[in-house]
């Protein structure tokens, strides 16, 4: 193991949509409980790009080095720490800091914990080359599991990971996923198969064949199909057991309640523009649906979604760029033009 | 026993609206797996009066005879039943007729089954002295159970139980019920006191003493409470664990929304007018909210519902009429003026 | 379609280990509410063989006609019947006749309800080419499966699956199979499999090869093994998160105690000779674990294990042969030398 | 609050069956992450008679103070210390220092977990004034609760109401309580009822009057009943949903595999003398049941049952004495003579 420099490189901005600039800032020294991760790969999220735009600004600060979807190594660790060593393999993922006491931390919900804090968003992210990490905050990378691979997992698979449980299917019943051709949807496609659930992938026609090698049973044009409602009914025999949206429009959310199976379950994980959408509750009510909100997932959910991914169960299309290339890769996102999952690779 | 006539008094109208007269029909033939049930009390609900108002007209017919809340006397059976006896006690509901063979019905879902069958909406309800019913239809009623009280659990006591189980609130966590001084509402608190679990009643402010009485742990007025939400949470300590929501209107429903418990569930009973409400996903994604419709329980709630009514668990305040005074409680519901649950004493 | 003939051939004996004769029966009549079924194939399990032995005394009768797992085509039906039409594909189980509205019945455990009764144990079973069963016992083929390939899931394959469900181990997760290359065993690897569930097969070194072309990633010498509970701890990591002991001899099933996951479940469904197992009650309460018995599934489970099988998930190794031979089959059974699923064809 | 002093009572041993006695021990000092709590009641339980015993010889050092539920209020908080302040109640745990990050403290199984530490076993427990305490460990106590009362909640009440929630028993449905007159019996007859639960008690004779106090709706002697699976079978029309067995010998616990309902759980947590149990398959298999371990539960149930105690739901008879009495105490619970809690009162 190299030994540990006395500053590093971090991308950092200063006010939101303002120039996002490689600096160099001292490398942290982790307290009692904490570790000092080398990172190797870090993951960039459209949420990061929204970080950056101040969409979220009432979640977000700044100067802000954003990223949460950051692997690598274990280089350092305070004096208090026990299940660790030098040399793990370790994920670096958005919501920490949570109390652990409070009934959601005890009951595996810690991302709805009041004190949990999310690392590249309200304090700097994974964009530097060094980060500190509370112990138990810490995802655990089987050893021999590509970093690069793992990155990604940390948010963008454990989402789709996690909504997917949330609807309840069983394997064997049949699954809707819109916006299957994303990042998320393109993770979705892959988890279900591999829960044995059948999957309904529903996109833009370009996306068609992707979704299809993914393992996609059926593929719906979200925009060309005529009542899609009626057409996935058809299909699916009255209807998916459930729907996973993450299309951020409220048509296929809305859709979505029309076509559901009876006793089916819809899970949002996309938001729309303005938020709301509107609910028919005589569906609702007569044929006895559910609506579930989902949020990214715990550090349980992580860890399965992790193994997943290990196994090669479920694989992800990565690109690599440098540090240096974010800015760049925003301006891909902005214009709808990053399909696969953008990696900043610290050794380029 | 008394002897089976030929001819017995139904209540029947010709057209929505139109007169309600009590006519003499012929007693049915139980055919070869029905029980013909001589009924002793018939209860009146808010559906039937929406039946004979047209309300439902998609899913109703006329001439009809209204009524889904029989409860009598087994007095004659088809050759091929097996598990009744002359002089059972036996519950006839809303919901018949369906397959036992889909996957609704073979998953305790059988009032989603498409063949189900309305008894009081599209085919002839209890507001007369005999039916006939499918044996495996049939609610058995415990042997010296008061009749009386168990024919509002047919349609309202089940149709609260279910809504609260839907909720999956827990012994000992909280769980607010609107529309809490009305006739399923004073069903859900008490079937709530039963299951171990803490009640908000939310009403109008002069149900406050009766929602007590019930069992009501707090009492919140609904209509003059500044912030209810704001209320809500405070007094629950971060918001109830589900709401059971009878009241039919839309604000209600939205601002349970807002008060929920992170994690929690809304389950919609009553239908609002025109049927739409406005849903904030921002909410219910961040906070990884539950929404649910239900309808009127199986016959599996019906069984437990009644079980505790039995018991003395959950108490029946009942006010009889005769059947000819059926259009009298019509328009005293229409007026609001209905309070307790009324039943038809067919001895009257 | 053919005709209906006035007389068909049976296979019956009319004691204990008495001869096995193949007669002429008249074509039964069906009731108002039965389906006359024309059986294709007809599968051969091992539960035959000890109903013929009289193993199973004390459930079985004489003479009688043994087979439970029955595949053909709908050929007549009763005045009542509305769900089912002439041509139709139709599989006739072991378990019917139940009362379809006790607590077993509506909770989807209609095996365990007091009124049903066994096909080919204790009425007349599916060694006949013609048989009447009730239309809400009567499992769904769907259209176009191969009713050879849908004779043994009613019995073999649906008894796999249900013990499957029963352990709650997720996608992603560990179960060890034990008596994984017989014929249930062969049926839950590549359930397992198709579930998600990642697969530790126990078995004589003989089946190594048979279970991991099925899909085992793990295969184990329940036989040469030293300190089984051991190895299978260290290879599943500290423990499979649930067991399906199909072996019918004690020591696997206690040995399934001691290598169980800390909070798993072993579900037994193999009876051992005498029955009885000793279980240490130390690891069982501070391993919080679970012992779960597991009988034939509900009409619901065979259902969903059918669907898995017809979709391609499952594949059913055949070996065809003639209402005349079962006698053989059976006495190879005898001496363990039925390997493969052996139905009657009844074409042959 | 008062100062702390530099030194504090303590009762400690040195071998196993050695003198218990009362020593001046310095106060400890709190680290970074931890409380230190001045205990104002600490409750006696029959496993502190057994550490002391040496009879879990495998799980206990010495010298050794012991004592497991132990209840005070914070007086200094170690520099990290987040979600406390000095005064707060607090409730100090048998099972203690678990890593939070494994796959059992992360499904809240934490007492599971390789790492944990029993507290009053290992390490020393609750039979000293001071005791330091990690925040994350620490059960919050509500505010304004009996410091008295809470103290038997930590290991006797949370162990009665795990054992309770593994029954899955719903309410309005049968427990059976073996030891139902016990301290854990005692609790575990309110917590049933508080959760909706009917009881069957089975105990001595004379614990009759005890058991229906605390509402019991049957009482089973369960020394002289002839045919007592008969017998609850009876009264429960068919066996009870759920066995929670307290009772420390096998007899009991056989037996209630013979009368438990189709389908249903029997959850152990009473230990036999040598440790084995017999287990019939058959009727495990053919009739779906279910046996469990349970161990004293997490942090949540903790909370959850210290919550029914502090709204009254459940309540606890106590008896105090003073630290030097302990020893007494043991002498009197084994020769069984302690029917109610006794809790150390540090103010005597």
């Amino acid at each position: 193991m190299s030994t540990i420099p006395v500053s590093h490189r971090v991308l950092i901005f200063d006010e939101y949509n303002g120039p996002l600039e490689v600096r160099q800032f001292p490398v942290p020294e982790p307290e009692d409980d904490e570790l000092l991760v080398k990172l190797e790969y870090s993951g960039i999220c459209h949420s990061d790009l929204h970080a950056w735009c101040g969409d979220f600004a009432f979640a977000t600060v700044y100067p802000l080095i954003g990223g949460h979807e950051g692997a690598g190594r274990v280089v350092k660790m305070g004096a208090k720490v026990k299940d660790w060593k030098l040399g793990d393999l370790a994920g670096v993922k958005l919501v920490n800091d949570n109390c652990l006491n409070c009934e959601y931390c005890k009951t595996g919900n810690e991302p709805l914990c009041d004190r949990s804090r999310m690392y590249g968003f309200i304090r700097h992210g994974m964009f530097q080359e060094y980060v500190t990490i509370r112990d138990v905050d810490t995802i655990r990378i089987p050893d021999g599991m590509s970093l690069a691979a793992a990155a990604p997992v940390l948010c963008g698979g454990v989402t789709a990971y996690k909504a997917l449980q949330e609807t309840n299917v069983k394997a064997g019943q049949i699954v809707v996923i819109t916006g299957a051709g994303g990042g998320l949807g393109s993770f979705a496609i892959q988890y279900a198969k591999a829960m044995g659930m059948r999957v309904v992938a529903v996109d833009h026609s370009s996306k068609k064949y992707h979704c299809e090698q993914l393992g996609a049973e059926w593929f719906v044009d979200g925009f060309e199909t005529n009542d899609i409602a009626d057409h996935i009914r058809k299909i699916t025999n009255g209807g998916p057991h459930g729907v996973v949206s993450f299309a951020s429009s409220k048509k296929p959310m809305e859709q979505a309640l029309e076509y559901i199976r009876k006793r089916g379950t819809v899970v949002l994980v996309g938001l729309p523009k303005d938020s709301k959408i509107l609910v028919d509750t005589t569906p609702l009510i007569f044929n006895a649906l559910t609506i579930k909100g989902s949020v990214i997932g715990s550090r349980l959910d992580t860890d399965e979604a992790m193994d997943f991914v290990f196994r090669g169960a479920v694989k992800v299309p990565l690109e690599f760029v440098k540090l240096e290339d974010v800015p760049n890769v925003y301006e891909k996102m902005k214009k709808g033009l990053v399909t696969s999952r953008v990696v900043v690779d610290f050794s380029l």
